[in-house]
């Protein structure tokens, strides 16, 4: 049996790595060691506790790591913090290999304990390109880890020219895509559900979808950048459902902007979630008109599911697209028109550039399997 | 006036950098910011802070971060702490640019805390290939950077064949050959200086110097490795200067070696140094008959003096090396024999395959005028 | 010169220190350094670096460890973390005192890492009584400190029968008192200079002061106790301002309590202010009808500015009190009735319990002159 | 079944508390959980787990969180890591009740760590007076803690001095007398099972024991003191069994000491043990014709043994003390004629100062048994 230890630090990563679970604890040679830290851990972001005991995920360990998200040395901390208590946990549980996924900020921390303490780490979703500061840390972390598991084809080649081995790099598909193809309807009663706040649209008509996080590297422009969204949807008058930013440095000012629009302008058909099970957040964008904003999922998700998406900004840029997507700066004009010309389009077929559908179970075979290079050297005889 | 911080973490590093650190005190346009931290503070290891003192280099800050290096999240925990604290040395003297050098476990802690922090970061030594984990550290550091000051043409080509932008990567050589160039004969009494332990050879005839670390993920076996090469000089009967490991995990079990090997064999022309300062240790170097071990200084340092060297295991495996090197594996017989050949060939010419003695003064340079890419985007007007 | 260290965790010990760091500041044998940390760094819970400024008072270094509050253990966290930047701190900066304030959690950071470092601890309040965790957490710091300045006679008492020296334990008065003396009209327009939410009710007519914070031990019932209040001062109908609770954990509960109080009953006459600088804070108070709630300011400030006072529940149990307070338990009756009475009743003659005013300068002159005993102990001759 | 947590952050602690564990894991009501740190997971300072694994007593976790000794900032950041990571212990094993001991500078953390999550804190050895730094850690800790376990009389009376209530105030007498009752012969070979260097003296004849630690605020006299007690010991010229000094700051001073003093003067009759499982010291004690040093060992254990003890210096002033103790300063001269009056009048009759021998087995089912306060105040109905 070997020992899988996944790190789960934040709502969305949870949400990519949920069928990898899945096929870990069902897998007979495989044992499962689930952590659950940072921001995954605070109700404002998206506690997943009660969602993991729901689908029956045991945790292993909880660690509380965020720091007030307002500091410029938050994420820096909140890094340090975990790389400390996650090397006392590698030591008491003695995981042999460590499961890392994406690129957030404190990913690295993950890949860092695991690499000081000799343990071999995967990385899920290495390779890929979006054009901004999460391109450094997802490509520093490829180049710790032992064992690669790509969603696109293109990512895999990308890693192999970086010096990694083939033998280690593995198309696999992406996981948050297995999620996808399930879905068809609307079958639960979302504002009953996720309470949130505003209107409250009848899905039934044509609405629109919102996910737009702060870019790293413009933390002042936050607020700034979410008041150009607002004012577009705003101008088009459509029902929107509007997902609440996730722990970035930089969410205070899109918060901000989203609380100090909403007093101003307190008639729009707007409403607001906090956070939403990744199940029925599927539901919804599948069934909504058009995606807005500056979330992956608009790329990733979309994609598969054939739904439009107005990609705005740089934070998505660079990263492989299909058909699906229609980009626009940050500008409330440029948003209108690009949201007009995917609702004249509608839906597209679905394709599968970020996997088909296996990757969780495709990973956990490799993780059952892949032999890994010995690091410790035998002795001349 | 560009603020330049600069993070040492071990003795080693400073020895790399002090003529960059000489280089950017001179410079009108630049402010020295050093922070010296980890084992550099340590005695046992080499604590650099007389040394700095008596160069006039002058600290801005001392942080004690190393965890006793006999556990085995010892040296997470030390990176951990280091990001912590760095961290705040940073958002409390905003550096303008932050300089890291090598590979070490703790150096990582140095780019993760700059790049959190939006502060661009310059690697020093990225591109070289060791042939073991350090290699991974090296690559992942010198994805996270923003501007790269290889050694060698090679390291270069090697990073921009990585994805990293040529413009943003120089070939400056390395430092530590710097300081290679002035030194001639031995001007100082070693053992009256620095004290040490064991019999006192005299160096005017021909001496070996040994500089073996442990191997990181041979943890297990450091205490066989030195064994083998203590026999090895034990058979060999001529004088060792021998200078005592640094602070890797690991370092315990060499320790206690070359402890036990002593107590047995009381009467060998051995003398263990515990560190020196790096221009009396070049001194030395440059006047010995051979260098034995597994430290990069007989591939770098060396080729630039034209010392033999031999070079144990598989420690530099992968690195660029000139003619004077001859490597062999951990045995006592087979270093017996790689000596032996050295002594017989006597002193190389000297080659620049790692610099040519200008890399402090180039670095600096191109620290005060290199454009930093704006990491914050212009609004749209 | 002495260089006397005082560190800031939340903008409530500001005020209760403000005199002394001025009085430290203008002495001729003192060196001021001044740590800010914790909540005194976040917006979101009253940022003191701004006021800081303001006053001309320069902070040596910030040190965010603020973990995110939700988390059961974010207060460990945050002390732990406190302590090891501190020790960093005082590294590097090396005080001959470290000052300390009051009771909060994260207070006994700054006396543990003064006090591994053999660094003379002095600490301002220690010796009341409050009936709650406080008290623990005070008594501990006062056994860890070297020099103490209490507010009142009683609190020195108290601390000789436990046992400190007579000679080291002074009763200078409270320094928060020493702010209160000055202050006559409101002189300022608070809803133009703090912004803050809710009606503008006209403070020329009687109004009420609300401070209510949760109460550490009692964390599930914050939002219940809060209601309480809210209820109360609805019944009542009369103006209240309303100040925000500070960063203890259950924050949280009391701030959703009024948030959604303040939805379902939208058409009050309260105004909530998120902070409001002290001399301000005092304006305001010297000007209401009553007090309400269960801050210390009840019962220390309204004594000496004879405010009547409303003190909920057992936050203050225990501690000295003047005629200027009725206590009640946290019911919205009870609550209506006891400000009902001191409506009745009207202002107070001012008291001198908790200070004469004096106690910044008193504090300041023994910083400067207190011998502090000889830590280490003379060799044998 | 309540939890009971149990933090070991010391060789030393260990044997003060091995019956309690023992007792604890007896009882029908109690489930153990032990947690290792510090220097008792370190060799050099005397790992305890294959004690713990050989006694079996299972270990829930382990933390390494020792700093280097050598900064002067490690005995801070070791504890602020203790809380740390004792916080995320206790939150994902939510002991019932935590157990600390004595008063070394990290057992803080542990008290700190569970006050700070409303969890119930039990401190053994409370209110002794041994007149150092120590009694301000051991008085702080007392002031945390909810229950008192006291090794005497006078020490009960003293907490409740300090206004702590005597219903939450037991003396039970000392653990670390428990282990002494049993003892008669030596019936192992301390050469051969614990190694250790020097002369190999026949412990059928007179021999003394030193057990010296350097004083926590004397640091930079550590050397010199220990020098002073060899140079005694070596006028005397009797067999000694020393053993070497456990993780204090000032560590490095005494070692130093030892070991410059072994190499200038080799033939001497001293043999030097690192550490000892504390049944085996015991023995040696029990055996020995007199204790030299200043461990509480001379105090405490030698009291119930009635073994004679020359207590040398501060670090023990104010101790409670039987007749077999002469003190003296820590001059050469002293500690000759101290010894030679303590072998002129050997063995005592043994007191019961410290314990019966019962206090493992008292404090478990005290902890069994004590209604906890209830923390968490009832709402009003």
């Amino acid at each position: 049996m070997r020992k899988i230890c996944v790190v789960i630090t934040a709502r969305a990563s949870y949400s990519r790595i949920k069928t990898v679970l899945q096929a870990i604890q069902a897998h007979p040679q495989l044992d499962l060691q689930i952590v659950v830290a940072g921001s995954a851990l605070i109700s404002k972001f998206g506690n997943i506790l009660p969602q993991l005991e729901a689908e029956n995920l045991p945790v292993s360990a909880i660690i509380s790591n965020l720091l007030d998200t307002e500091s410029s040395t938050a994420s820096a901390k909140t890094t340090g913090l975990a790389i400390i208590e996650l090397a006392t946990f590698f030591a008491n549980h003695r995981p042999d290999v460590v499961v890392t996924v994406a690129d957030r900020f404190e990913t690295i921390a993950t890949a860092i304990a695991a690499i000081n303490m000799n343990i071999p780490l995967a990385h899920i979703q290495g390779g890929e390109v979006t054009g901004n500061i999460d391109d450094r840390i997802r490509n520093s972390i490829s180049q710790l880890a032992d064992l690669h598991f790509t969603a696109t084809r293109q990512a895999r080649t990308r890693l192999m020219g970086m010096g990694l081995p083939a033998q280690k790099v593995y198309c696999t598909g992406c996981p948050s895509i297995d999620l996808v193809r399930q879905h068809r309807h609307i079958d639960f009663d979302p504002y009953k559900m996720y309470g949130g706040i505003g209107a409250r649209p009848d899905l039934n008509k044509p609405y629109l979808v919102v996910l737009q996080h702060p870019v790293t590297t413009e933390i002042i422009h936050s607020k700034w950048q979410i008041v150009c969204t607002l004012r577009a949807l705003a101008t088009l008058g459509m029902p929107v459902v509007w997902f609440w930013p996730n722990a970035d440095p930089g969410t205070d000012g899109t918060a901000q902007g989203i609380r100090a629009f909403r007093e101003a302008n307190p008639g729009l058909p707007f409403h607001y979630f906090k956070h939403m099970e990744s199940d029925h957040f599927i539901q919804l964008l599948k069934n909504s008109a058009c995606l807005v904003g500056n979330s992956s999922v608009g790329i990733r998700e979309c994609s598969a599911l054939g739904v439009p998406a107005v990609n705005i900004g740089s934070r998505q840029r660079g990263r492989e697209r299909g058909s699906n997507v229609v980009d626009c700066i940050p500008d409330a004009d440029a948003i209108v028109a690009a949201v007009k010309q995917q609702l004249a389009h509608g839906h597209y077929p679905p394709v599968a550039i970020y996997g088909d559908g296996d990757a969780g179970v495709r990973i956990a075979d490799r993780l059952a399997t892949v032999p890994f290079i010995l690091k410790k050297h035998l002795l001349p005889s």
